[in-house]
């Protein structure tokens, strides 16, 4: 295999606010010879998360910044295609954390076979990371019951769809926060939503989530934080459940905002707030991608993906993501 | 009984940031004879609250708003002094939320006798509203583990002094934050409390936490809100727990105020922040009741009141508060 040469992508420089394309940098390596106990896995589609972002300060969060100069980290659905490990032989489909690269040799730690019931990069959307952050953080934080008002924000990227949808599921009232209409047409109209605000059209926030919410908000799923959290938690009931998933407004922030205080809110309100990553739920992954995995088989759960072609055109798509250009799961199509 | 001339206490007008003298009235009335299931009692100690300020705004909160030109309710002890009620007997201690008045007719809705083992002034303090509010935020919120760290802002108040002396029986590391350097001597040498930080003294609060926190902060009991809890919340370890209890620098402000954003710290620590009001135990509240008492009787939970003498000077008692004067229970004498 020494005969092929590899391509990366590394981490050059940190952002300062929104990444550019200098902060990254693509190389061409010789691969090495695997060794024992090592496989070969070529990428077939790689995921850009917002969370990744973050992972990019020098700083510490939920998960270690990602060092200069080294491959960047994230997830890759492949095909095997040497194997020296026991349990993974050539042909199969994986995904796991792995480099933004066309090859990775991996020992396999946490590397995992993906199931045969979905197309494999369902893997990185609907039944896997986004999926499972979805779920978890909904039903785990969220705690929904029939008849309650669920908002979710970002609500038309990869998980912002799956909490709408499993809250439908469980009877709730839906309201998704999005920035397009092409977006807010198709959480309403295909994946039934009972409201839907587009923020960057409406002049009053707090107005529309009003109309949206006429029996307040009981639960609110954020994606974004900001000016559209600012407004939402302003609507919260009593005893209200806040999932803290994620803060795509504030990730490209050179220096920390200010904003109105918040904690007013929650105190009056009796309310709870948890912030949340996908790994503090890792022991019941499987229960999570079973009950995802049948709702997908029985047409209950739909997933959109928006694939980009080309591994060249990897660090543009992780830059769309902070425009707002995805519906559902944004993924690179790195080869067939 | 009509020849008894009663007076209570109206709030007149609602404040606008500070109260003021201005914003009560006292009135002087004829007290009517007690009807069936009535019974009259005379107000012995009366309680000052810090959240009976958001009462007094005309605005959705925990409690619904105080009525202008109505007599102001809050925790009372008094004696019974005539009874048609089945329940209750001349001469029994009582405790409820009653009017601020030197006479109260009741229906006993709220009101409870007072039990033996311990002065009846607890009954507005450690062993009330306060110290269940201490014992069920620390403790279902907090949810604290032996050697991790505790910080209680508003350390030196009546919830406060609880607050830090059970996470001290549960084995934790104790740090108190207040504002003058008496609270701070009495929290440290006679409640035993590991660290202190005098707020008003200090130039950089968050320099002085991480000094008495090297080991960051798993819980954060927070009285107080605004700059203090700022810089708590940038010490917070992974899956640490808030419980929100007060935000007493808050609750004059008359426009809400703008701070660094807070969300981003709780989300990458998959930390969990809750609001809470005591009354939402109040199932729990006997147990409650009984282990405080358990832990007052043994010696292992102290408490201090401030008494200020006089009916007439309630509202200035109730002032004091937010001039940080009080350390432990602020109570009010008014009848022996």
């Amino acid at each position: 295999m020494s005969s092929i040469t590899n391509r990366e992508i590394l981490l050059v420089s940190r952002p300062k606010g929104m990444p550019t394309h200098d902060n990254f940098k693509m190389i061409e390596t010789p691969l090495r010879e695997i060794a024992d106990g090592e496989m070969l896995v070529r990428t077939l589609y790689l995921s850009v998360d917002p969370y990744m972002r973050g992972r990019m300060n020098d700083q510490k969060s939920y998960v270690p910044p990602y060092k200069l100069d080294e491959v960047i980290v994230g997830g890759v659905v492949g095909e095997v295609t040497e194997s020296k490990h026991p349990n993974f032989a050539v042909g199969d489909k994986v995904v796991g954390y792995l480099g933004w690269a066309e090859y990775n040799i991996t020992k396999g730690e946490g590397v995992h076979k993906i199931p045969p019931y979905a197309p494999i990069t369902t893997a990185l959307g609907v039944l896997g990371m986004p999926g499972l952050t979805a779920y978890f953080g909904l039903l785990d934080i969220g705690q929904p019951k029939e008849g309650e008002t669920v908002v979710v924000s970002g609500a038309a990227g990869a998980v912002g769809t799956v909490v709408g949808q499993i809250a439908k599921i469980k009877g709730c009232r839906v309201v998704g926060i999005a920035g397009t209409e092409e977006k807010c047409s198709y959480l309403r109209d295909e994946l039934g939503f009972d409201a839907v605000i587009d923020y960057k059209a409406v002049t009053d926030i707090k107005a529309a989530l009003e109309e949206a919410c006429p029996n307040g908000v009981d639960i609110y799923f954020d994606n974004v934080g900001g000016d559209i959290t600012d407004a939402v938690l302003r609507l919260i009931n009593h005893k209200a459940r806040i999932a803290l998933c994620g803060q795509i407004a504030l990730y490209n922030q050179e220096k920390p905002e200010v904003g109105p205080r918040v904690l007013p809110q929650i105190l009056i309100n009796s309310a709870l707030l948890k912030g949340f990553i996908v790994s503090d739920y890792a022991k019941q992954f499987p229960e999570g991608m079973k009950q995802l995995g049948q709702w997908v088989v029985e047409g209950k759960l739909k997933y959109r993906e928006n694939i980009v072609e080309g591994f060249d055109n990897t660090v543009e798509a992780f830059l769309g993501l902070f425009r707002g250009e995805n519906i559902g799961k944004q993924l690179v199509k790195v080869a067939e």
